[in-house]
């Protein structure tokens, strides 16, 4: 049985896994949940699949005889614990990636900030300890899997993105759009936070930052394609010009399956199949930056590296709960990220604890920036 | 220095082999050539590749000193060659095929009758001698690259088909195309045989029985997809569900470097790259059976295995020859085939004697059918 805690587990990822996890009972055994303010639910979960240890940003009245109560920092390092499924938003992810992969552990990590912010880290602590991050998000999973036998230098990756609700919204109007028309995601269905920077491309941004780390593959050689439909999840160009691409229906319970199993693929009738029985199209087009400015803001702070990726994600982070909670317009998320980095004092950021403050700094200044 | 025998090098696979070769200088040392009647191109490349071995139908009035006229099926088995490229066409590959394999040679195999004749006593020698069949057309090739590093079981075979020159051609003028026209295939520039056979779709059936003998596929898990663009060159579904599909430019020479080289990738700025800048669709449909009737036939005929499928690859070369040559109509092809395979009375095939021996019946009896 693979011991397994999951960060994150009343969350859209954190409860897929979980779906994935009851189809397999003798294959995992849940060590450890940890959620944000649902109770409700995880004392469901907590029914349901036993852990001996649980965290709660806002805890139940009472948790069961035998289950501790510990900080998510903690229970990763947990001896017996195999592999850590880090399906949290934010911020709040990257201690617990870092402490799980210094103790060597597997981290499939559906929260991309952890390594938009110390992507450089997170390489060294898996050369050091000897853990590996295992990509959840569809792309990263797919890059990874097309990655499989292949020993070949990457001439490119080649990402995907469905362009999100607003691809075809004539730009005026973007500053008026409402939360509930972004929330509105054309093929995925994913939390909040994720799918406000699908329609801004942020997201889309973070998924290049997280390539370029877990692959290696130098900036200039990873592509972003519009793909509306989101049945190619991405593709790489290898060394003699060969391409492979992963694909099927948008769900995300097959790219948990995959970093939950890996390196077996297992047979799960749950998880929908593609179907090559009708006739269909599947388009392909070049991004628009004008469309998307969060995007190109986005690699070029990456590229700079240091602080500067987490200022980054923090800005991002309170700049998408304001729209959410319509305190600011659609593109002013734009307007906020842009104005707190171009304020951020750059630092080396070559420990967690630098990270951490330059993330505070910017979460506050980003609040400021909002208020006034 | 890898050491290789082209059987066909004039042919249009022969001559991008060579293509290939000459780009890697150091890498291949070409051991032997063997043509059909362009004795006059042998000639050139004799020249330029200097190999100790040659064989031509219609020989060269002089051949240079050291250089040795070879059988094929003699030529393959020579101590020092590394690897085989059958790019012959038609039954004349399957005992150089055959023999190479028994040496426990590689064989990359662009020839698709020999696996379509004697698919079972192809693995039966790759098991027992050692050797292996390389797959060198672009859909059994994108199948194998999409297989390197998964050892999952294969749940789907995606095989992807342009639909020829008449996918859209109505029905009823179907027995009234020209040779003229139905060599002009609309995506990929190859021999005059299997140019004849995708207008048919017997090719896709070929690929079909190919896919299933290379990589054990049952036959009913085998799928055939059109996809005009012939972009995806295959696709397999693993145990998961999840798609691997390979893609690229329609370039031949892209899988035949894929296995000269195997398992390695190598760059080479000749071969065209993907080009993703542009918007662009690529569609996909369900086969109509009855504008392709040629495909069922050949399946029923390969299921029941023995001689039956050698008996289909030899009416089907005699049939597409006379189509070729303005003896019969394009519709003809179908009923040629269709009853000498009805006429034929079924051997076990369990050796290359009483294969050959099928293959000479059905030769004789097509032509039979033809002149009547």
């Amino acid at each position: 049985m693979k011991k397994i805690v999951i960060l994150g587990s009343t969350g859209s990822i954190g409860r897929q896994t979980l779906d994935v996890v009851r189809v397999f009972p003798g294959e995992f055994e849940v060590v450890g949940l940890a959620a944000g303010s649902n109770s409700n639910l995880l004392v469901q979960q907590m029914a349901e699949f036993h852990p001996k240890h649980v965290f709660c940003l806002d805890p139940p009245k009472k948790i069961p005889k035998g289950v501790t109560f510990t900080e998510m920092a903690e229970m990763v390092c947990l001896e017996e614990v195999d592999l850590v499924m880090v399906a949290t938003t934010g911020s709040v992810g990257l201690i617990p990636t870092l402490n799980a992969l210094k103790q060597g552990k597997s981290v499939a990590l559906s929260n991309k900030e952890p390594i938009v912010m110390a992507g450089g880290l997170i390489k060294e602590y898996e050369a050091l300890y000897g853990g590996a991050v295992l990509p959840v998000d569809s792309e990263p999973s797919a890059i990874w899997q097309c990655l499989q036998g292949e020993d070949s230098t990457i001439r490119r990756l080649m990402i995907t993105a469905s362009g999100g609700p607003f691809r075809t919204t004539p730009l005026e109007e973007l500053a008026q759009v409402t939360a509930v028309r972004a929330l509105h995601h054309p093929t995925w269905s994913m939390g909040r936070k994720i799918t406000i920077d699908s329609a801004t491309m942020m997201n889309k941004a973070f998924e290049v930052i997280e390539a370029h780390w877990l692959f290696n593959v130098p900036w200039d050689n990873i592509e972003v394609v519009i793909h509306p439909q989101s049945t190619i999840h991405s593709m790489v160009e290898f060394a003699d010009g060969s391409v492979k691409a992963q694909l099927g229906p948008p769900d995300m319970r097959l790219p948990i399956q995959y970093a939950l199993f890996y390196p077996k693929r297992v047979s799960n009738d749950m998880i929908p199949k593609l179907d090559t029985g009708i006739s269909h199209s599947l388009t392909f087009g070049p991004m628009d930056p004008e469309r998307y400015p969060c995007f190109d803001l986005a690699l070029a702070a990456a590229r700079k590296e240091g602080t500067l990726p987490t200022v980054l994600s923090a800005a991002d982070e309170v700049a998408v709960e304001a729209f959410l909670q319509e305190k600011i317009g659609f593109t002013e998320i734009y307007r906020v990220v842009e104005t707190v980095l171009s304020e951020h004092r750059l630092l080396p950021g070559r420990d967690a604890e630098e990270l951490m403050e330059a993330d505070r700094w910017a979460t506050v200044r980003a609040r400021e920036i909002i208020r006034h």
